[in-house]
């Protein structure tokens, strides 16, 4: 049992604060001879990097990734290959500006973790968010971008289709629109409106929430299991313990709860390659826990960041009733940044799930 | 690594099959001395049976519990207690009508398992939806039920908040109403209209879907993690593993994503009694994956049965094309028995927790 | 976490008391489509049953075991094949005479576990040693014979090759004696000497240990892992939770402290077919944490069991001093039932560790 | 589930190659506020150092120890303490002498890992030994340092009882000669003997074995459990997870099984304080694997260091005969390094039982 580790047999133990020296991972089980170099993981990091945009925080973090282990030149074709041992990544911490932290030690923030901490463990690192950042899934990202690696036929996209009270037309999606804007956005005319209504967000220093749909293309029918590590079960997880995420859904999800069992069965044919094809995806790829083949659909919601100019009511460590107003380099829109990391989550959870499943079948 | 278990230090482990000769679990991890019997657990049950009332299936499961072992007869209280060995229980599949199974076996009902267990195994226990079958959600009601004496400070109650697409009205909101109609609604009003409507779902062998909200009340502060193990990602992978459920929240959950952080956040100010209170939960208790001493309130979404009346589109095991229809005795609404699974869920989960708590504090 | 769980991913979770209603285990993470009855548990349960001779306990146990869930008739072969579930096996306690339990209840037995499990649960199941009884190990068997069948090609035997101190000659190892004496044992001088020995212990209501040999030939080069987890480690941690077990030893074991470099070394050559031959197996199959292709090599030491008619000095619950001496049916050597445990422990090492080596092979 | 993990609760990853850029650990599940610094671990690394005598491996490793999360400043001591996060280690690998390797890449060292990593993974990181390196034990050392402050009030200490076929005179025990000789060991005389022996083994370029027996004292009764996850099971697991280890026992160990039940038998009667006490400690500290509050005893047996001067016959991983000498600086008597490691696994394991039972007491 571990407070700092996700996944089964691909598992992943972050570790570092936003403030400490550095943040690393160890990524566990990962099989051998799987070419991989740092500048395919830096690709990665580099989506979620913050300061892309006016729209992402203005924090400088180069985030530069070191393969710490686990690693080697594979004799046969020259490549950097895993080795079968424990992968360490490291990213140090640079832009750590030396300021004052008296008030954020001493006033809890209303919507953070500040509070909880306090109460669980006494002592919290308070610089930045210390363990509770945003930065530590930047780990996630790296982690994911080996996952990717595992499973490299599976193509795994994310996209955000709500923002705010906005949601995308989902007869617009359109994958290739999500590297154009700002947003991940797949709705072009969403993304448009979107800009304009986020610009205003963060010019009053507020926030808003966002819900972002990670896909999960040519996933074979089988990983999962019946009863607990389902898949399904495993990316809620995945999903929720990414920070600010305050629901997770499968298939239509939420909507499910409003259809008939006529409605909500997804009929099966044979296709034309004598391969079962779905009238539809309500499922969202998964039946029983299990992959059925078709695309696994998860979607989350990101919740506003707590982090705001307005004053909001509070009281400090020592039980004071203080107002609390949160400056510095926020994100108005965290969900944005969330979209590599959901990814990444994905990418994990398919990878473990194909260990798994690899692990059953007979000799 | 468990397919088939739950929980990190308060753990469950289930085995059985919907018509084999019985489902067990063993719960491991129980603190000792704890007072429970087979009444207490008995309880819990049959708050889910099955054939209470003509909106929930009509099966025969007197889903007798024993306790096998783990319990012994306290020297100086003479009642029955738990000695911190692991707990063996088990209920007698009785009803297990003789007929014949044919025709399950070779098709491959919409929206169940079948296609992928067979995908996965390439063999299932066809008969009653076999692991499948919410049958195995009677031992985690019957884990929760021991759960609950782990943390019996703590009060769990859960409702049916929403059926097909008619919510209850918060503002009706009445805990005594729960057991007062068939559906543990607790909007009187609401129940009443439900009556109607799933009675015409019921009549025409159709089915609908469901939201169940669970909420803990008395829940200190600091239990959970921060980074994986989180509450809430705890939760959300506890709901998501019930049988039909598609989507969890926590607090507002989705509907975050609509508001701004000035309207998400939850204020804090000092309480009579010296404690802090907060002026909104819409983190639903959990702030960092910790939590915070207000509610838990966890939401999931639970899709209508597959097994309807009308014929669906499938194929067989050979790949033939069909068509299938699910004859039986089935829930209009398996959202309705879904309640106290969800409510076990919440206890051995908040159970967890605790003792993973009380390890990390200092001797 | 489980305290009750043994394996990785071919994982044993146990539970039971010696004079409660039965006895149980859950095998999780079998693969399906494995042919077993309960025929073939039950032989191997025959082996381990007391009341065999006389050097065993007279005690009844016919140790019927029930299959209760993970299998199903296979549609193509007819055989009763595992389904991928988990597999819930019973054992019903029959040989529970009522008797006055009041002196164990109070007394503390040197050398078993009454006062330690007083001292961590405030409470024990004395009746027959309760969750310590040797009893459980009947589990072990049963889970250790489906793991036989997940390793089929793999040949596990045991022999007993020291009694008190009187040890095996090499020189004279037979496999085929093994079951020609009521001691597993591989030398039938030996055998016949420690039939004289034994009788004589015997009769004084004393008891000795004895000193266990698993070797498993057959085992495919390559399973283990390098650092945690590796396969001696888990071969140690497995004979190391049998009942009564004080040493265990890989190889050579403690002799290679006795050894240089150039004595231990197991030299290699090409043999005949192509593979790698090594020249001697100090290393007892094992090389960092990896098997090497050769016969896998474990020793255990089993104390003397300490119900003994001599009266021991001990103390009471309540603090008062008092002689104990403990009537019953006893094994005189209990090292001689502990042959078909460690198989069974070496059998599911072993299938744990086929399954964790697949999980790692590319698709 | 992780290849590079150790413990349930106390949970330690390491990663890395003797001659990557780093190795490094993270220690997870340490409770907060337990004052820790980085000279504090130092101190520990710097006993298991190389090029402290002649008589271990003249390789420079400075070893310096970085935290690089988890710990933080206390606002009240001025301390720096664990803050309950994932704790961060790890030292830099300074002396890595470019050489050529092709050697040791090609040919198999008798007695390494080197050919089953290759069977295993098809890839090894042959340089030093790559992972399999007795490298990797600094960090269990530095994992142990932190281990000692969970319980603090538990010493323990670890001695050199035998090199080669020489015992120490256990009546000539005195621990405070361990620190006076390079050996480790509590026997001044046999100190002064093996002084003149391993001179000798060195010179040749030859290796010798060693026992080493690690004693924890002030072991509150009550830390275990008592079927898996035993005391005794998981330190079995513990000292074989150590590089070169051939053999574990608790207490009298493999001598239990030459004596009779009355030799064996640990007698109890009440000490002066109202608590018992025994008469002896056969059990080495453990019954039915829960810590009686006796010294826990274990001992280990290590194989001589297989790199030797003497050529040894071999393959290539070609499949070609070859004779493999081994040069370079090692280790004649690598058990004399491990007592640091021993005394480390010790702390980790009853740092980690210490959690478990602090989780299964009452609120």
């Amino acid at each position: 049992m571990s407070h700092n580790s996700f996944g089964h047999l691909f598992r992943v133990t972050t570790w570092g604060e936003s403030h400490g020296p550095a943040i690393g991972c160890v990524v566990d089980g990962c099989p051998s001879r799987i070419a991989i170099t740092a500048e395919e993981i830096q690709k990665d990091l580099d989506r979620r990097r913050p300061g892309q945009s006016k729209f992402t925080t203005q924090r400088r973090e180069p985030d530069q990734i070191s393969i710490l282990s686990g690693v080697f030149e594979d004799p046969e074709t020259g490549d950097q290959v895993t080795t079968g041992t424990s992968i360490g990544l490291m990213i140090q911490n640079t832009d750590q500006r030396s300021k004052d932290y008296g008030d954020i030690a001493e006033r809890y923030r209303p919507g953070h973790a500040d509070y909880t901490y306090d109460e669980k463990y006494g002592i919290r690192d308070y610089r930045g968010g210390g363990r509770s950042s945003a930065r530590e899934t930047a780990m996630r990202v790296a982690a994911g971008a080996i996952a990717r690696k595992v499973v490299p036929d599976i193509i795994i996209r994310g996209a955000l289709v709500q923002m705010g009270p906005h949601k995308i037309n989902r007869a617009n999606w359109d994958w290739n629109e999500v590297n154009n804007n700002p947003f991940f956005c797949p709705d072009k005319e969403a993304a448009s409106l979107w800009a304009d209504y986020l610009e205003d967000i963060r010019k009053k220093g507020s926030s808003i929430g966002a819900v972002i749909e990670v896909v999960a293309s040519n996933v074979p029918a089988g990983l999962g299991a019946p009863i607990y590590a389902k898949l399904d079960q495993d990316l809620a997880s995945a999903m929720m313990s990414i920070n600010a995420v305050k629901g997770v859904e499968i298939g239509n999800g939420f909507e499910a709860a409003c259809l008939t069992g006529e409605e909500n069965a997804d009929e099966m044919r044979m296709g034309p390659d004598g391969k079962p094809v779905f009238g539809s995806n309500n499922a969202g790829g998964v039946l029983g826990g299990i992959s059925s083949g078709e695309d696994v659909v998860v979607r989350f919601a990101v919740k506003p960041t707590s982090s705001i100019l307005t004053p909001r009511r509070s009281i400090t460590r020592s039980g004071e009733e203080v107002d609390v107003m949160t400056k510095g380099r926020h994100d108005p829109c965290v969900g944005i940044r969330a979209i590599p990391v959901g990814e990444a989550m994905m990418a994990c959870v398919l990878a473990d799930h194909t260990l798994l499943h690899r692990a059953q079948q007979g000799g």
